[in-house]
């Protein structure tokens, strides 16, 4: 990526207006009224894309430098999609509350802060520690860019299949940032049920070995009460979504009530290769672009950052995150076929549509500024 | 300013290699071989230009936000002039300390800091312990790109008069930042003797006022032992250099060397008017545009950038500064006049000679790592 001048710079006058003398009103105008930072300068536009590098890709804890290529490559995929400018930010430190520190000192240059690949469970403290401290969108797309895109494909796969959210019992597989962020948007959006499981089974208030995050999360999902292994909370499930890098047998998917949804999006290696898995489900989506129904974040963040920041949003709300989720179902509703109920990231009409949806959700909760 | 993308993402290929998956090899290929990032993203060329808005031009302390015009209009040269990318961030805190901790955590994102409109002299001590810390170059333009292009024009001021630096007494107006960078690099160069004044008059070793740093520069400076006023000094120096807002009573600049220099730098008003000044000087220049010979930080930093840039160099040291302003002087040395001592901004040979001159330099000292 590079970075471009928006004005020319041919001559003395160009100069001495995007230099001294020129500048220092502009400085002085934005001293004396902080508002017209937002006409004078790029950083209510402007997207910082931040991580630690300790959970990147499936790669895991590679350090920043090496995570840089995904902080770069999610810069271009902002400014290709949507139009915005977004600058990756490599961060070599790990402590929660240095890392917290340190993007809030940072905060005056930007005009939103995309959290990327931090290992849970510190990913879930410091969204939520940032947001706190700052009046400027904190997303960390790992949690929410995947749950905005798979709670838009589960839509349309119901749509698709004639059923009701209510009536959807969920199994997740992976109770890690992604994990626990899909239950959490699920069950805003009305599923009937959501049972999470991580390496040991479901996630259930009477296991002792809980972080915080899991504990939170056995209180609000998990109504019918499973406990035992990923399995077990299959047999008789509605929709299995993997986001767990491990593998499922067949066995178990053909244990899943008919008609199943089956979103295998580890990556590269879904959790049941997709051909497989069709022989059990009705709809089947992976992450990957070689497969239908590609459950992709770029499908989401570009669009959800547009439309905060054009309206200038304090945060990103969890109405905004559903209102980002229908939109993005609504752009492929009447064309879906099982192996089409999320858009191709090329469609050209999502981005668009999502931001129109994300900046009338922050107006309507009341977090747009203008 | 806007970010772009230097490669397409028009289809899943792009997609693929710009993002997930293809976009893990790569960060594993660094992962494993971290000499990888230089060539497969854009870290090694990108420069943070941070501020945290403490000493913004001549407003002063008008903190970050308002602080970014001149931080973005810096990055845009930057890319204009040298084709360097640069990074705008204006931090949120103050502490000595705490910048320099959150700019080393910074650090694995960026080829090089330039370090912007931080007051002295908690600026010297930020820089020296972030270079100590890093092994990218740390350059603070306030101090070393107004000492190197002041040493530029000096240079050729010298040359055209047909003296020798040794022989040439200066006094420095003005001992933040500028100053005290301008009297170091004067003597690097071999100037005869440099006397550097702050409002109190001479900064020499009987005083009892004396920062940290101003103590240190009087044992560096003041060969001749003078005590007292700005216009005390003044008196048979053959060189005035005014860094300081203040004014200078045309009666002072009378009393100078016959065939003086006169930089009276202060913007937008200089310490004397240059046409008052040319009354009693054989060369005057300023920091404005709309005068003769006017000393620019953007004829240094970005080719000196560049340069560093290129030879991936490990700090900006002494020589690099020296190699850059005999560079940016030999440019005219060949269409000397007294009101064409330095080159104009816009004369397309500047960063090209700088930055053959400072990656040369870097070479020879060792700094270079390509």
């Amino acid at each position: 990526m590079a970075v471009r001048a928006t004005v020319p710079v041919r001559d003395a006058d160009d100069l001495s207006l995007a230099y001294t003398p020129g500048v220092a009103k502009v400085c002085a105008a934005i001293a004396e009224q902080p508002e017209l930072a937002h006409d004078y300068t790029w950083t209510s536009q402007v997207v910082a894309v931040v991580t630690d590098g300790s959970a990147v890709l499936g790669l895991g804890d590679i350090g920043p430098a090496a995570s840089m290529p995904v902080m770069e490559g999610k810069a271009i995929l902002f400014k290709q999609f949507a139009g915005v400018d977004a600058v990756p930010i490599a961060l070599d430190c790990r402590d929660t509350d240095e890392i917290v520190e340190t993007v809030a000192r940072l905060a005056p240059s930007f005009g939103g802060v995309n959290l990327e690949d931090i290992a849970a469970p510190r990913c879930f403290e410091i969204e939520r520690k940032l947001q706190e401290r700052l009046d400027i969108p904190v997303f960390h797309d790992d949690q929410h860019g995947t749950a905005v895109v798979t709670l838009a494909a589960l839509r349309n796969a119901a749509r698709l299949t004639g059923r009701g959210l209510a009536e959807l019992r969920v199994v997740i597989s992976g109770a890690g940032a992604a994990g626990v962020a899909i239950a959490k948007i699920l069950l805003g959006a009305g599923i009937g049920d959501v049972a999470l499981c991580d390496r040991r089974g479901v996630v259930c208030g009477d296991r002792e070995d809980l972080t915080d995050v899991k504990r939170e999360i056995a209180g609000l999902t998990n109504r019918a009460g499973l406990t035992g292994s990923l399995e077990d909370a299959m047999a008789g499930a509605d929709v299995f979504i993997g986001v767990s890098g491990g593998t499922v047998p067949e066995s178990a998917v053909a244990r899943l009530a008919p008609g199943a949804f089956v979103f295998a999006m580890a990556n590269p290696d879904p959790e049941i290769h997709p051909t497989v898995a069709a022989r059990h489900a009705a709809v089947v989506a992976t992450g990957r672009s070689d497969f239908p129904n590609q459950i992709n974040n770029v499908l989401a963040f570009p669009g959800i950052f547009a439309g905060a920041l054009q309206v200038r949003a304090a945060r990103i709300t969890e109405g905004m995150k559903l209102a980002a989720a229908e939109a993005l179902a609504a752009v492929v509703a009447d064309e879906l076929t099982p192996q089409r109920v999320i858009p191709s990231p090329f469609d050209e009409r999502v981005a668009p549509a999502v931001a129109a949806a994300v900046a009338a959700a922050a107006r309507a909760e009341g977090v747009a500024r203008r």
